[in-house]
């Protein structure tokens, strides 16, 4: 469980990582949110996925009000040390809107 | 070819937005990096996926120098607005380290 060079150097820059969850059952890409040291750390002790909350300043398991949790199923890390790409087990609705992915709206693209 | 202002209201805090790019043929995570609204715009109007490099702090089309182009076929945005999610058609790899997807890399994860 320890966590890869790659992306430690940018917790000791300061630098917050992107987490993206993808259903691990369809594909699905749900959400993406922000990871520091603790917060991958913990997620990585739990198996129960925890992001770092800009907003709140404060580390934030995933469902933990609103029982929407995100039971890691795997991770990776991508070739610059900023991104992670996490399989999850999704109770219920990833977004708090109540829908179930966060990108539940279209942006009007021209074949 | 509007771009919603949830996203216009990042841009105008001079905020980047996350762009993550997903292989619309079989769902796989192959990237993420980011977007000014330069990048979106020109995105959009071409169908020629554009990031804006942090490090060369200047506009960077995807596969511009190795041919390993995307070709954008549908967009979405998430609900606070500062993540992209792109279905795209990926000409050879995704990284630039000869990988198909940048996230090749695993995390040990204990069951």
């Amino acid at each position: 469980m320890d966590i890869p060079v790659e992306v430690a150097a940018r917790f000791s820059e300061g630098t917050l990582v992107a987490a993206i969850a993808q259903d691990v059952t369809n594909g699905e890409v749900l959400m993406m949110a922000w990871m520091n040291e603790d917060a991958l750390q913990q997620t990585l002790a739990t198996g129960n996925v925890t992001y770092w909350s800009r907003s709140r300043n404060q580390l934030w398991t995933k469902g933990e009000g609103s029982g929407h949790t995100q039971k890691l199923i795997s991770a990776s890390y991508d070739c610059d040390g900023d991104a992670l790409l996490l399989q999850v087990e999704q109770t219920g609705a990833a977004c708090h809107t109540g829908e179930r992915s966060c990108f539940f709206r279209e942006i009007e693209v021209t074949e």
